[in-house]
């Protein structure tokens, strides 16, 4: 489970049902809790666990869980980590990694991690920068108190300093989020991923489960341990069935409040043409890695993204192809405005939100090849170009004032944007040329051979023929060539002679036209008028509600439950007993020597893997589940197969979070790896 | 364009608009092509129009263009059997093929034709065969009176005489069509297929286009040239812009007057299914090409097929997303409806078909899953199992009298059936092993990890590891094998070791259920109360209809028209001089060395390919479009984009069919392939 790639989306709030909801720490709904569970989370309580929880800034959740740094995530979060530190000698994705001592921790090249430290409302601030603008005005004016809040925010120290202006209720609420950043990460342990990842794509979403997918990074600072003074302690006992569980993290982006036509958009476009991009990628890597093992190695990775994306976005489909969910939205869309139109003041100002929002979609649909093509990168899906534009851009926009600058350009993004720019991960060329030929061909597919910006990229020669003399002409693999080429700004950009930023300086103009009328044409007026719903949404419901996610800090809360599926109980909890039962020796049912070998000092009783009723969606994976005491009971992982549609809506009867059982990782660690110091350092009593 | 594969289907009548419609033979509307025209087929045009036109059973048009047995068809209708020819040593697909003299023409393993000689009405003796049944009985009475009628039709002369029982109207009426059926058909000549192919999948199903998709087959009769009575010679200044033009052929399936629900089921399960599904395969099959030229060239006809078929699909599925389209189909049937219930007796017969359909939607939709899987075959995608599921269905069909048979494997049909089965055309195991693990992990994917049949077909092992040991140790490559277990019957069946007979008499019973519930649940359902709705409309709009198309004989007019596109018109015609132009040395736009060398004796505003407004769809490649004298002027092989929604309705606007020109054909034989004696034979005066 990961952040999805979401292109059209707003943030609207709904209403909390029972254990629905993805709350900010600032806005808990302590009361609905005490009220149902006898416990009220305090002052204290919240502060602890907001410093405890922390965000890899890729895309995913962890915890601290000791206080000399060590973090909790999972193996599906560390494990292009784990891919870029693996060689064709040595491969810590099929053998695991485990160091020793900590010295033998080595560095993640690209993870960056973020500790939320304060919460600081400035909604009056920027809603007086953009009052009265509409369109690209109402765009560049939130652009620069953007640039100017978060970069006060951090000040000097960008470094260890990181902020955000979350738009949060969309528009309803501005935050800025300042975070300690820490970017030298460094990999501590992961097991194999026949454990990290047991079942592989036919398991994922699905339960019961079997896996430990689980991973330890350790946060570093002067290039020692960093010191934290707010952790989670493990308890082996886990939660019991029925049990108040919290879950901690940062989910990406849910839709719970799109209008029925931006729905009808997510159907029958969006979801629609990734889907149908992932399937012919998925077989495409397949035969890839089916041509050798370390072909397949190197594909490892994006190949998990995209099943795991395929899978997310399928189940979304299917939950927008139910009839009855399309019913139940149309009809709240109609009380939402029927609701509005009864009050003369309230529907003279939200009254025209709706058609103007279903007028966008009709732009949507008309720029959507050009903008998805160009823009998003599906015409030119490698790395190579990836780092090319970032450069071609980069230049461009620094040399314009921080508050002028395309949001990915400004000063508080540049540091998290440097580390993946200089990483020292290694590419793989023939990957990116096999990758880049079919993303040049779905280019010309999607945009046509006659298209002038089609011939002007592929000129007399096939995608082929132009992906492998990009890739064998470029030396972007080289990061000293990289950071070159970002040092010299543009001029150095403007000199350079290598094909990928001669492409990216072909390509970027056409990309930021769709861009720019993406932005001002469909993303600025959503905003605008889903804000104004919002409005009318707590006038209807009052504010007992939460925002959409944001992949920004959330507590959820429920408690540890299975499910009734056919007529049949699931039970909440499996066990390893099962994990050897499942296990059949061929992949991705194959266990390691490791756990073969361990099979009888276990206990084959120990709970392995649970479900509780959190609402969480992608970005939470990595996530810790604690108990009222705000120990470890769980390590959140994925979600059952309803939980899909939790894109859209929460289901209560069926949606539930998958979690690692916080037992089974200390039997794991102490048994199977033998790792007692990690045991010992997970179990320290924590001293406030 | 191929013939393409439909799962739930049904056959209604509409009214003929302007070049509207796919007329059956015995059913012209001579007086609107008068009107409109000025020319009325008389009953001697028709005949010769009828026998000079030839079926390729497998799923394509064609035409007899010589007294002595010469064939015109696409370059894709014959591309199978190219490949089959072909071999690691000589690549005719890549070269394209010429028989100098007749002794060396080369029999095609698979390709029968059809020349339709009779149509028989039987509407009453199946009528009163059905009458008051339904579901399994139904289809068992059905099957039966089919059984009869065709084998009582064929006689003893099977081998030259094929007999279909073909269902119009939805059962409103049904006809015996007579064919004289040739098995031996030699290939005589094709292009290369750059030529036959120009612009590859990127300008398929598009206009302006430079191709020239051609194949000449002859059929034999005893070892000699068949002596044909009617054929349609060449004219090769073509057709002017504005003229009639004609088109017969066999379009394969249209679905025009679908139920609303039963669209829907196309647009959000089967369409959507299948297209995700060959994304897939087309990802790794572009993969699997790209390991080595061989490989290329053992995927190349899958991958075509896979291609186009996308491409139509998506076109489909985006003709019914358009909302304009939905809303007009549920207007029809809300029309149709309230006329319906205007009047009680025929309300209380037709009043309930929408619902039991709709009803019947649900059915398909839980039992998708199975069918698709175990008896659509996309969890056993290889040949091996096909002809495997062949030898055991087959062995015990054939143990039951013809007419309790399931209709694949009745007398009529073991003919066609014989001829592929004992195919000399090679397979590649190791193609087939990457298709079977593919769509073994598909079957797995769709049915579940848990499934009790899945658990049953892979056992311990992986998808690889099954497919891998199934592939290894079949011997149903070798023809012989076959022979002997195809005349063994049940017991040579029940005897055999052959791994790929062990799987498909494990899959048997289960796929023969799901199809049993398919077939009694969904389609007699269908079946009966499309009937019923298509009395309605008869009721409603009179019997100036014609029926949707079954694959079989069929005429449509039109004429030579561009369209308007984006405010500009696109002229009928394009020219050699425009292929010249549009080629650019990579494929799929490289020109061969034969081409380059001709163009100085080429005419270069030679019209090359042409539009017309004919009503066709996938079925009609191939197709002979004539004029009012019964001479070839064009040779069908795609529709242009808008015709992709020709499958629901028919834009005369925008709809059009492309065609390569006769003039274009014939300078291409004498100055490119210096085919001095096929040119001569094309251009015979026809004798009578």
């Amino acid at each position: 489970m990961r952040k999805l790639l979401i292109l059209s989306s707003f943030l609207v709030p709904s209403l909390g049902l029972a254990a629905e909801g993805m709350w900010t720490l600032d806005h808990l709904p302590t009361a609905a809790i005490g009220q149902q569970y006898g416990f009220t989370p305090d002052a204290a309580w919240t502060d602890k666990v907001m410093h405890a929880s922390v965000r890899i800034a890729g895309g995913c959740s962890a915890s601290f869980v000791s206080p000399t740094g060590l973090v909790l995530s999972n193996h599906h979060c560390a494990l292009s980590c784990v891919e870029q530190l693996s060689s064709i000698k040595k491969d810590f994705v099929k053998d695991g990694f485990l160091a020793a001592t900590p010295a033998a921790e080595v560095r993640c090249p690209e993870i960056e991690l973020n500790r939320l430290d304060h919460i600081t409302d400035v909604t009056e601030t920027v809603k007086t920068a953009t009052a009265g603008l509409t369109g690209a005005a109402f765009r560049n004016a939130q652009n620069a108190v953007k640039a100017r809040l978060t970069a006060e925010c951090a000040g000097d120290n960008k470094t260890t300093t990181r902020c955000d202006l979350v738009d949060l209720y969309h528009g309803g609420r501005y935050d800025l989020y300042q975070y300690h950043r820490y970017q030298d990460v460094r990999l501590v342990f992961v097991p194999e991923k026949s454990l990290g990842f047991f079942g592989g794509d036919p398991d994922n979403f699905n339960f019961p489960r079997y896996a430990i997918d689980m991973s330890l990074l350790r946060a570093y600072e002067n290039g020692k341990p960093a010191v934290v003074r707010d952790y989670f302690p493990f308890n082996p006992a886990g939660a019991q069935e029925g049990e108040l569980t919290f879950v901690t993290g940062n989910p990406g982006r849910t839709q719970r409040l799109l209008t029925v036509a931006q729905l009808e958009t997510q159907r029958d476009i969006v979801i629609q043409h990734h889907l149908l991009n992932l399937a012919q990628l998925r077989g495409m890597l397949t035969q890839y890695g089916a041509e050798s093992p370390e072909n397949a190695r190197v594909a490892a990775t994006d190949l998990f993204g995209i099943e795991n994306s395929y899978k997310a976005r399928l189940g979304q489909l299917q939950a927008l192809q139910d009839p009855t969910l399309m019913a139940r939205k149309r009809q709240e869309e109609a009380d939402l405005r029927a609701f509005a139109a009864k009050d003369p003041a309230l529907s003279s100002k939200v009254g025209g939100a709706w058609d103007a929002i279903a007028k966008a979609q009709t732009i949507y649909r008309e720029i959507e090849p050009d903008y998805l093509t160009k823009e998003i990168g599906i015409g030119f899906d490698s790395q190579y170009f990836r780092i090319a534009r970032a450069l071609v851009r980069g230049a461009a926009e620094r040399a314009h004032p921080d508050q002028q600058r395309l949001t990915e350009f400004s000063e508080a993004a540049l540091p998290q944007l440097e580390q993946r720019l200089f990483s020292t991960a290694p590419l793989y060329p023939d990957f990116e040329r096999v990758k880049l030929t079919a993303s040049l061909t779905k280019l010309r597919e999607i945009l046509g051979t006659d298209d002038p910006f089609v011939q002007q990229v592929l000129g007399k020669q096939s995608p082929a023929q132009v992906a492998t003399q990009l890739v064998a002409g470029t030396h972007l693999g080289d990061v000293a060539q990289r950071k070159t080429l970002w040092q010299g700004g543009e001029r150095a950009v403007a000199a350079s002679t290598d094909p990928f930023i001669v492409l990216a300086r072909l390509v970027d103009p056409a990309a930021r036209a769709v861009r720019q009328r993406y932005e001002n044409e469909v993303d600025a007026v959503e905003q605008k008028n889903a804000e104004l719903i919002a409005q009318a949404r707590f006038a209807q419901l009052g504010d007992k509600v939460y925002p959409d996610a944001t992949f920004t800090m959330r507590l959820s809360y429920g408690e540890v439950r299975g499910w009734p599926e056919r007529g049949q109980n699931v039970p909440p909890f499996t066990h390893f007993a099962g994990l050897y039962d499942r296990a059949t020796g061929a992949e991705p049912f194959a266990l390691p020597q490791t756990w073969l070998a361990a099979k009888n000092k276990l206990d084959l009783q120990q709970r392995m893997d649970f479900v509780t009723t959190n609402d969480i969606i992608g970005g939470n994976s990595g996530s810790p589940v604690i108990n009222r005491d705000g120990q470890i009971v769980g390590l959140v992982f994925d979600g059952n197969i309803h939980s899909l549609g939790g894109a859209f809506y929460y289901d209560p009867v069926s949606n539930r979070t998958v979690a690692v059982h916080s037992g089974a990782i200390l039997q794991a660690l102490k048994y199977v790896y033998g790792a007692d110091n990690l045991v010992q350092e997970l179990t320290v009593p924590t001293t406030h």
